[in-house]
């Protein structure tokens, strides 16, 4: 059985949470938070809000904003014992060396109210020294099948490409149902081509899947959609994102 | 029992005609392609390549590339039947008048070798006149669920649309994989973020469903970001989609 704690309650450790309560070897034995939480979603679960009033526990998992990370780690009256952050885009070293140091990096996109199967969810973990690394293996397996040893270098680039592939990829999703308000033409329409967009990649290399009129450099296409394109934003990216695709594939 | 000849054999119409061949009400009378297609592929269908022999149809699905569509229309040897499109990006108008006009828009990413469930594909339909509208209607619920009525206008606008949220996707999917790539990453780490980014528009509005750095000014990690991006292409396109999703959240 691993005891774990966890500081901060956002979307991370929320989310950490309730995949823990259902783990079989899985304790938590606190939530700090520097807010109240609501009793319901504590679940019974002991909680405070002062530092001085940390139990123990075998790891203490981060899970605030990043950059809180190393002030949080900093205020913890303890040493020597296993702290973790979860964030994709801070090294490992920024927690403070007082304890000993680890990540537990869950390389998924966690919304508030919006349930997400972890078994399939890749964790990125990392910790100084062999014990604690086989520690955050094992409670890492506890909540999914897929669990990487992945080092502060290595996350600081997956997260970069993860910004890609979620952050600007919704941004297209964003800009498309901003085309589509202006029309006033339902954006449910696109559902089954952004699902297939994504579902083919596990099929085909990104490079493979790619099609449309900047692969083909398509001229009188592309003209014509710059002229439709009345928002100066969605113009601007469309011809930048055209001319990477075509410089690629010419 | 509606009849349909394909005019061209590419992406699109190569699945439409394994949708049309499982329809219970569709026949498929023939289909032309200037070039041979083998046999197998045409599972008994007549085939020819002479302008001169198409054959008796209730409708001509021309399915070549979007620059070719005219020259075909043109070249057709009949006058009065129903000759219809299924480009996004063409308007009706460029299909020749000697024939009734029409499209047949099918919303979807197409790939050779890559299978698709037609059922959920919203195909887009439109027509000169109401007969012509009813046949391509009940066209459409042969092989879908999802039959809208879109003019040209709004077709033009949805294919614009659709050029983000799959063409620039895909092409992000691309940047994300060369970014791992060049870190010898896995870009299947990815797969289950690339899955939920689209799976999560189905609950929430792309609006709502965005997060990241760019979204929270989060400044300490954009520069972190622009710092590991080694190539100028990802730097560019990464500061363009920052400063845009920043103020559109400012």
């Amino acid at each position: 059985m691993i005891s774990v704690a966890l500081i901060g309650f956002g979307n991370v450790n929320s989310h950490l949470f309730k995949a823990f309560l259902q783990a079989e070897d899985v304790r938590i034995a606190q939530v700090f938070n520097r807010t109240k939480i609501d009793a319901e979603e504590l679940s019974g679960i002991p909680f405070t809000s002062d530092f001085a009033e940390i139990t123990d526990a075998d790891v203490y998992i981060i899970g605030t904003s990043d950059s809180a990370i190393s002030e949080v780690s900093n205020a913890l009256k303890f040493e020597n014992r296993l702290v973790i952050h979860t964030s994709g885009g801070v090294a490992m070293d920024r927690l403070n060396a007082k304890n000993r140091r680890g990540v537990f990096y869950p390389l998924q996109t966690f919304s508030k109210n919006k349930e997400v199967d972890y078994q399939t969810i890749p964790i990125c973990i990392e910790a100084e020294n062999d014990d604690d690394f086989a520690l955050l293996k094992n409670l890492g397996k506890q909540i999914s099948k897929v669990v990487h040893p992945i080092n502060s270098e290595e996350r600081a680039k997956i997260h970069v490409a993860a910004v890609f592939v979620n952050n600007f990829v919704n941004y297209c999703y964003l800009v498309g149902k901003e085309i589509l308000d202006e029309n006033e033409l339902p954006f449910d329409i696109l559902s089954p081509l952004i699902a297939e967009t994504a579902h083919k990649i596990e099929a085909l290399t990104p490079f493979e899947a790619q099609t449309g009129p900047a692969k083909r450099n398509d001229r009188n296409t592309i003209k014509k959609h710059l002229n439709l394109l009345k928002n100066p934003n969605h113009r601007q990216l469309y011809e930048l994102m055209t001319e990477m695709i075509r410089k690629k594939f010419e």
